[in-house]
């Protein structure tokens, strides 16, 4: 059992809690009984699983490379005030792009917290990848993390530039529609084609204008009160509900 | 102007960070220019505006109870990490119950964001009253506040039993729509009606089984992909702008 946070193991783990040293070692941390049960069950690679001393493993987990460590070493690796005495490190995931009927591109979204709803979301209406461009909250942060509540093991995620991502989905024939407030129409005039993209942008400034001349189709949800916006992630999640329904009643 | 953190008026201020001292005043704080000004728009009384010491006080508060402070004195009385050297206490406002055609209930909802993200949603949606029955995060909070965007000022929201609310809404023809996993049909099967109630629940157990059993409808969202399910605040936006649509398109 580990009881020294200055173990060497454990250092290495928390260089994990930054963006830099993720990228080094290609993998992170996840935190609690629900998302290590969800990234096993999808097969992702759980290299460690650090156990507080007076827990038992769950079943699952034997025969993994469990690391017992003291209540004190455990606090300083934990990121959430009740990380529930279980923290995995997880390899990172390559995805190559997706030929789906159903894409959600991220533009330059730097909530945490709304990078990781919008994944959930995007995993329950049936969407089949999501692309996060330039500017976005990093995929690996852990509020990112424990906000999808499982879903980033679920759906493809892709970190790319947008420009990489309009190429990939033209020579699919994918149709872009973009959200944005000038030149749009009603969301419930949106065209259905058989494979979409939805285009969501940065929480003040929206989505970028290069990318809003290039798409197909220009939406918004309109405000019937006197809000002047809805939550980024409320938005894209009632758009992608909707453009469900369409391509289903199309297929 | 205030130097001290330890002056009287500043202290009794600190006490409005707690839901107590809230009650026990019948006022609340509120942080930044955006908020303060959405506030004075909607004519809800503003009793004391603390500016720090640099600051200029903007046009429309000037005649206004402005309290100069010291840096340190509003670093002590701030609750966000840039709160842009502008703090009010505003009187709370007691509404008696509305007739509208379409009213958002809240039952036992904890998390501040998901509550001022819904009052947020409402707003949009065109809802005419947002209720909030017992063991929902204080309207007054100083993150469900923030989460509103302002719109806590613009939507009637009552802090009430759910016994209560549903007498009300009976007593005024309104068809309450229940949401929960068993026993519901699709969202998009809804039945119409001229005045409606939407009825959401806590993150973890949803709507109490007895405000279920009493609601006209229930309907829930399917889950097309692996997530468990979908954010509170997630769903009853995607509930509330599909009610909206119905209803226009019935009167």
């Amino acid at each position: 059992m580990i009881t020294s946070p200055q173990n060497e193991r454990i250092k290495r783990m928390k260089q994990l809690h930054k963006k830099k040293g993720r990228v080094q070692t290609n993998s992170f941390l996840i935190e609690g009984f629900h998302l290590i049960e969800e990234a096993y069950a999808a097969k992702w690679n759980i290299q460690t699983v650090v156990v507080r001393e007076e827990l038992c493993v769950p079943s699952f987990l034997q025969g993994e490379n469990v690391l017992r460590v003291s209540e004190r070493v455990f606090d300083s690796l934990a990121q959430t005030n009740s990380p529930q005495g279980m923290i995995a490190v997880v390899e990172m995931k390559t995805y190559s792009f997706i030929d789906t009927p159903l894409t959600l591109i991220i533009d330059a979204v730097q909530d945490p917290g709304n990078i990781g709803t919008m994944i959930r979301s995007a995993d329950a209406a049936g969407f089949g990848l999501v692309i996060l461009g330039e500017g976005c909250a990093d995929l690996y942060n852990d509020k990112v993390i424990r906000s999808t509540q499982g879903s980033m093991f679920h759906v493809p995620v892709l970190q790319m530039k947008l420009e990489d991502a309009y190429k990939e989905l033209r020579m699919r024939g994918t149709n872009i529609v973009a959200t944005a407030l000038e030149g749009a129409v009603d969301y419930t005039k949106m065209i259905t084609d058989e494979k979409m993209a939805l285009l969501v942008g940065n929480e003040g400034a929206g989505v970028h204008q290069q990318y809003i001349d290039m798409a197909d189709q220009i939406v918004k949800i309109p405000i019937y009160g006197q809000a002047e916006s809805l939550n980024v992630s409320i938005a894209a999640s009632i758009l992608m509900y909707d453009m469900k329904r369409k391509i289903a009643s199309v297929s």
